[in-house]
């Protein structure tokens, strides 16, 4: 291959995971932190050849003002998460990647996060049509400006609210509403998967947005010939009842009631404290314990914007169930996970198996990602150590 | 076959986790009480023919004095963990299982245990090899008696101390030394194991104690051609450790310590009191952990008698990780569960089990049983996950 | 005095917090309990001639339709809080207070309440003034049956919403309007207030609602002569706020947050669903941070209806709070009580205080009782301890 | 007054508490920190006119080899726990106080301790009569040097066991004995505090160790004429303890069992890893729940070593507590609080409150001090409102 550098690029890339991930990459290609947190530097991911931390080369689109590194400041101000000897050794790659930043799109992005745009962004009158237009000049500038072959156009950028209207079954049905952002109904997240396929860049959606996940979008996927994975990183409370769930199901126990409440205070939260975005997150976080247990309990998720806890995502699971002989039992947990912490490792995973996937021929959803979602494209299959098989099945097929 | 019934025959009779279960039959029996809790009555389980509650008949050993259904009556009354209408509606079947009752011994059952014996047990002096004799003559009663062609010996009787000096690698050793209680290295629950191997019937070791566990006990089991599994069931923090750590190393965080404090009241709390009686129960609980992440975290595990829980048993877990960058993150979590009635199914299912084993000629140590046991015999696989799908697997290639 | 008997009033009757009463003062009058969680059964409140529990007969409204004992029944049944025994031996007392029920009213108690209501009591078509004329009747007619010359009446029915216009200032501009019930600002405690008021009943209001907080209703109050007191029994999670939060003042601990979550399954949950019913609950459990602290911290009281808890309110509490040197600290709380259990004897302590506080001349709103109640009638303190110290003062002056 | 510095002298001066005390005490000089912690800024006690930051001098003993700033190094590098602006702020400060610091005394302050005891402190072979004139002679140089007309020494060094034999009644009795170190029954922290007393020093006693409690040591200070205060800073779990026991008491909620257990992983930590020093300590958190509740409930109480922790000192307290008709409840909380940044803005208010009272005229044990510790002296009241009444009584008393 002439040029052996992978491009990733960014939608969201002034957030804390963006912001993490690019600390975290500077320290990786200075062997100033050991490996910990990131999948693929694990038997047998290691055997796979995945492209080294040193061939990544970053750039993003972002609709907020402000400057590259802030957010991943405040994981040290206001969280304690990152060290400042951390942030001052990724200085360099934070300012090379900050060059290479493009304002994103706020067309369909919904208000909430269309309140927190840089106003040369909020000023952008543009139609969907041209939004795709556009990101994918963006897109094909990096591929020729860095001489890439290879780029995964990842989304970690807030959660936008569901579609408000059905997104139609095919691509046919869609193209003509993409002129007139008030008849088409694809959010932006699904513009940017757009621009992304027509760029010929593969795709991952690391959050609960719409992205690739209709049909119409897979068939695009399809027909562009690139891979995609996602929805929505699984990095805490529901990577636990991922986890637990099988276990009661396993044991027999009847599960009767599973509340969990979530408090953070990150750029996520905010956007969470309206209720149109937090109601595509709560699904996400939701639905897989009725898949689970094969019945459903009483559910309950709250997720609340406590500014104190910055990127400290706190969450209290209570589980009531009931055993042998109808006694009630009682579980409980507490997470105090760090979200961008926890996130930005599983974004670097993601790409460099993406870019192995895509070499082998692999052509749209990857299924065997499941364990890394909340909501595995095209899989039913919601037991944590049932997806990480799939995983593991994955690369010991492809292991070197 | 002629008779189709099943004896069960409990070591420990008197106890929470034997009369819980006697209970349970009852319900079960009766129609009482839905499965819950049961993992035989899952699928695949289910199509395995296993035998029917209708067709088990109890009987046992314990040292204690008092009558069977004491500690069942305290379940209620200390622990509200049954319900009297269900006390009532085993009334029968306890008195029919009283009347089978036999003294066991306590030889080399440590001085915490045979400080609970009733006189009449306490006072029968015998050596080792006359107290498997008279051990293996109350088995060979009941199964005339009862016109059984099918036991399984449970042992459900406290914990004792490890053996004070090491057992032999095999029986020639032993066999000369079953004369001298002083000289003699088996701890009482081996004396047992092996009364019930001379008597052909099967073996269920549910506690940490010593049981079929020393490879001269295994060389027994393949010699009489009996089955037998173990050790210690596995019913609330253990497990969720069996299920949590993997968790922690699929995503390549690193656990750096795991502090486990356990508080409970029932007789089990009270003989593990004793320092040489905890010593075994907590390597029971520790050792998994380094097995599964593949390096030893700071481990603690604390087990303490709190006598107002009565058979609550109450665990309080940290887990302190760390995870990319280095950022050090927390998880607890509290387990209320009731010792007795997260046990007593387990061991209907595991006799269940047992007992198809050995209708299909399976002998020596069940390792695919792993799943039920903090300390699964011959097998270094502790993920529960893992563990579970052997059993499934098994279950799978037996099913009708 | 020619009759001691007291008589007690309850509007709820047939609610947990009643038949949880009513079970205890059978359990009481026949010597079967010991008197844990009576206030009043501490020194020195028993130096101050308390009536006796003998000498309480009871009475009450009711909306709903079913057996007096049915909520009581579900505290064994669902929630295993009161043991059969205690039932039984209550059965006559209920039989006795359930020939003393008459409906109560559903004018302006909200939609949410009206529609638990009793066919034959949703079919009283009455104005707010017939309403309080007929409860009135009740009333008398409850002291001439038993000869009572001292009543309480105390309301321990679900929170109804708070009032759709501010109540005015004065009776005098309310009294007009008592014709229409589309005018008149009164919610339904308060139409029973002012009748307990009309017939000389003294009144403690053990809920967030209305009832005699207004000034117009204080005014009635003094007018008539009655002492009252109130609102909102304090519990469980708030109670310990007004504990714990005196903690953080004195030792000039910064609380930059404190979010409450509380899950529970009983009929006032039921009420709560209806975010109407639940804003004046979420106010009484949440102003009282800002008034011990001095400062408003971010706060978030969560309610939420989960069925399976039956009446264990569990409630999860996170304070995340600022030491020394700006260093972030923690303290969470898991408070797992039986929400009817911990409420019923403060009721009886309420009735025995206010009767005495009566027989000493005291009138209007009984503010010694802060410690009882979420917010406290007149009173501007918070914190427990100095309530408490109230309480104690006033006991000290009146012991005998 | 000629000079109106307050000399303060830290016993273990390169511990924890001391080296964030002295971080703090910079910042609080130089504006660089809200005085969030510190009793002392709070209202009454700011009329006191009490000794200004900016003019105390710090010195002090330890036994400890390595620079007196590794401490506080630590703190930031292993638990996050101070900013290293405040580290390199305090630079100067640090400096300053190293210059001032004396080998400290291994004689009678237990094996363990000793064991981590520089070389050349560790070769110091001396009778307790020698150490005391030792140590004397540094605190009176330390005066000389400074111009200090008033000190208060403060012992905040690790744990020691408590005396193996009882310390005699009257100073008379061990006076003769100091001269034979294994005669001797002081404890290295009772020959400090009489070093003080010699010097004129007042004493504080934040730690378990026996230091000025003994009926002999309380005559030598008032013999002395000087002011003490102790024992063990009330931090944490057992300020929480002395918190909501009184509630539990005010309720008549009657405490079955209370289960504290306590992990962290700093020197302290590793000091109480021995069982001799454990004892005290455990002595000192267990002791005032049955003061408080007037009957003594099954209590544990452990601690222990885990090394990941750092600082950060974690606690999970499980309270069984019965309710109203027998119902078991439970309460549990986990208090993650860090350990020296809890304790320290604690010694600056108690040196502060401790001189002000020596200028009002005041010696003896000051017990109005209550609230700032585990084991007050003198006093039996062991709920922290009242104890906190009792000071803020004192400072209204006092101020200007």
């Amino acid at each position: 291959m002439s040029n052996s550098r992978l491009g990733v690029w960014l939608i969201g890339a002034k957030g804390g995971v963006a912001t993490t991930m690019l600390t975290g990459l500077a320290a990786l290609q200075q062997g100033k932190t050991p490996p910990v947190g990131l999948v693929t530097e694990l038997e047998p991911f290691t055997a796979l050849g995945l492209v080294p931390f040193a061939d990544i080369v970053v750039g993003g689109h972002d609709i907020r003002p402000g400057a590259l590194g802030e957010e991943a400041n405040r994981m040290w101000r206001e969280s304690r998460a990152i060290t400042p000897d951390l942030l001052d050794a990724a200085a360099p790659l934070f300012a090379a990647t900050e060059a290479r930043l493009r304002p994103g799109t706020i067309v369909a992005a919904g208000e909430k996060i269309a309140s927190f745009a840089a106003p040369e962004t909020a000023n952008i009158a543009e139609s969907p049509r041209a939004a795709i237009a556009r990101i994918r000049g963006d897109l094909e500038a990096f591929k020729q400006a860095e001489g890439l072959e290879r780029v995964v156009v990842v989304n970690v950028a807030s959660t936008e609210p569901p579609p408000a209207t059905p997104v139609p079954e095919t691509f046919a049905e869609i193209e003509p509403l993409l002129d007139d952002a008030d008849r088409c109904p694809l959010p932006a997240s699904s513009l940017y998967f757009l621009a992304a396929a027509q760029a010929g860049c593969h795709y991952v959606n690391f959050t609960p947005s719409t992205g690739s996940t209709p049909p119409a979008m897979q068939e695009v996927a399809r027909k562009h010939g690139i891979a995609h994975a996602g929805c929505d990183g699984k990095t805490g409370e529901t990577l636990l009842k991922s986890v637990l769930a099988p276990m009661f199901a396993a044991r027999n126990l009847e599960v009767m009631s599973w509340v969990g409440h979530n408090i953070f205070g990150n750029m996520d939260g905010k956007v969470l404290d309206d209720p149109r975005n937090k109601a595509a997150k709560v699904k996400s976080k939701d639905h897989l314990l009725a898949a689970i247990l094969g019945y459903p309990p009483q559910t309950h998720v709250s997720i609340e914007y406590i500014e104190s806890l910055g990127d400290w995502k706190t969450a209290w699971d209570h589980i009531h169930f009931k055993g042998f002989l109808g006694t009630p039992m009682m579980m409980q947990f507490t997470w105090q996970g760090c979200d961008s912490i926890l996130a930005a490792p599983l974004v670097l995973d993601l790409v460099r198996l993406v870019d192995r996937a895509a070499a082998s021929g692999e052509t749209g959803a990857l299924t065997w990602l499941a364990p890394f979602f909340k909501s595995p494209l095209n899989v039913s299959e919601q037991a944590f150590q049932a997806q990480f098989t799939l995983l593991t099945d994955w690369a010991t097929a492809h292991a070197g």
